[in-house]
């Protein structure tokens, strides 16, 4: 809970990494802090919004920011401050006339109680919705959600009647890029690190089929058993042993596209191939992809998206963890695999 | 020389293969053998043509042939047989109306002194020139040159002003996309390995820079140093470890186009990578390739190389063995990259 001090202060509670990692993160990178005493007011002049922060959203790149490499496509954590990520937010006070008290917003925020935020340009104004739950701006409507709809539909280029395969099928990406495959007539088969997922898989998501990659003592081998007929898409959120196993059973022209790699202990993580001949033979496109490159897209994917899943054609798992003292164990938990579908944070209540 | 026996039959020199193999072929897995007794007159009704070979094209994919491995994108050779490839061959004789003694024709044919050839479908007439030799057409404009053209148009989708990067850069491909490239406004590099070829792909084929691959203790950073603003483009021959140092020097949006893993022992060889975190965050494509997908082209690139090469904008380096006899060990010579562009048997003087 947060704790208001006299007037309109408060201790703004928040989790900070402590210092930069390389491998998994571990819990003990990021701490819980009482920051400083905040005013809840927006400076005049600064044209920001401050927000109080309601969901907080674990994804798996943020692991690249806890790691101290500028090079790549997003700038790392700063030690000691808080850490930022998808958030959906309330609007508390406004300098910028395009937000209001009492909006809700969908946006990088950092993880805290509340936020200043002065790049209100990457804001997303939201309604709240009766069918469609708030959290779902940082899953199904917010970025993962996005990442799967760019990354099956642009990057993979399905047709009807193929094979797709996803990994990591339960996910916040994962799941639903098996629900638009099946939309889309395909094939489909997904999988997962525990019996409750798989199951889950083919009986809420309506994937094909599902296995426990844990289960199986070659990867190459189950993929054959699930694809006689081989693999024309594979979606592949994990990288690294999976995908060698999916190169091996993909079709004359199959398509991978490269979303996530999860199974990867660090950027520089060695992996091993034996079957990237098979890119010749079968001539196979591996496209690694970012949801930001597709942006003008976004409108399409919200009305899409927010009309199958108000017509019933499409579910979301959601892995809710209450208050922010959970985050940084939440967050730790997808990289074993601990959440079951989309992991969010509750900060507060509406 | 070829040995006339009595009347119109011949002694039919053949190069055989002696048995499947895996790993990089020997001289001693092929064989030079008498063949049987053959009369220099197609049987009628059998709708073949009779050819004298002129010319076999040595060409890396046929290690693959010599493997006992069925899946393939094309059959392996039969133990005890002459092998077959590309080559260059005049009609001795023909029961095909398409075909008459004294023409020219380039296809798949065995490696022997003469072959009956059933499937004519497949062969091409090829006309006698006084600027291009007839053996190019097992080369610059055969499936070496095509590859290099449909790879490198369709494949990488190149423009102007792109940095590309072609490995195996003096072969019988990659010299081909070096100078499409440098036509095309890009930059280019290329790597061999001798100091020889690195001197020709600077002075003869017009590649900006090239560098000597086995003098580079790390790959990675020669890569860096010839391309202090990244790859846009690479062109990869030889597949593993230059795989990888591209992948780690890769522009955003880079394309790699995969014609050959010349560096692979085996089809199965384990490849290691650590740059292939790089995919998603430069947003790299990697795409096998086999130029028979893009056949509709042939016309269109056979009428634009040959007015190049009659323009002086295009060379053509070719290393020329005499004699059947020297089939085995120039064939073998590929893999250790003794030929100096494209390896070619004479087998016969027109």
């Amino acid at each position: 809970m947060e704790t208001h001090l006299s007037g309109n202060t408060v201790e703004n509670k928040k989790i900070i990494l402590k210092c930069y990692t390389n491998g998994t993160p571990l819990e003990t990178d990021l701490e819980l802090k009482v920051g400083e005493v905040l005013k809840l007011e927006v400076p005049k002049g600064s044209n920001g919004v401050l927000v109080k922060n309601l969901y907080l959203s674990c994804d798996p790149y943020m692991r690249g920011r806890m790691q101290d490499f500028q090079a790549s496509y997003i700038p790392p954590f700063s030690p000691g401050s808080a850490i930022e990520g998808f958030g959906v937010s309330e609007v508390v006070d406004s300098d910028d006339p395009n937000f209001k008290r009492g909006e809700f917003v969908a946006g990088i925020t950092n993880w805290e109680e509340y936020t200043l935020i002065h790049k209100t340009g990457q804001l997303r104004k939201i309604q709240q919705d009766d069918v469609i739950p708030l959290s779902y701006h940082v899953g199904l409507l917010g970025m993962p959600g996005f990442t799967a709809y760019a990354g099956f539909y642009e990057v993979c280029a399905p047709k009807k009647g193929e094979y797709v395969y996803v990994s990591a099928a339960s996910g916040a990406v994962g799941q639903l890029v098996g629900q638009l495959a099946k939309l889309h007539g395909c094939y489909v088969v997904g999988s997962a690190g525990t019996s409750q997922k798989v199951e889950l898989l083919k009986n809420k998501l309506g994937f094909d089929e599902a296995f426990n990659y844990k289960e199986e003592l070659d990867l190459e081998a189950a993929l054959a058993r699930y694809f006689p007929q081989g693999i024309d898409i594979y979606f592949d959120n994990v990288g690294g042993g999976m995908l060698d196993a999916a190169l091996g059973n993909m079709r004359v022209q199959g398509r991978v596209a490269v979303c996530g790699m999860v199974s990867q202990n660090s950027r520089t993580s060695v992996q091993s191939f034996k079957n990237m001949f098979s890119l010749i033979s079968k001539r196979i496109t591996i496209k690694g992809f970012l949801q930001s490159d597709f942006s003008h897209l976004y409108p399409r994917f919200l009305e899409e998206i927010t009309s199958n899943y108000k017509q019933g054609k499409i579910v979301y798992l959601e892995n809710m963890n209450d208050g922010l003292e959970s985050a940084p164990a939440a967050f730790v938990g997808l990289f074993s695999g601990k959440n079951v579908g989309k992991q969010v944070i509750r900060v507060a209540s509406k």
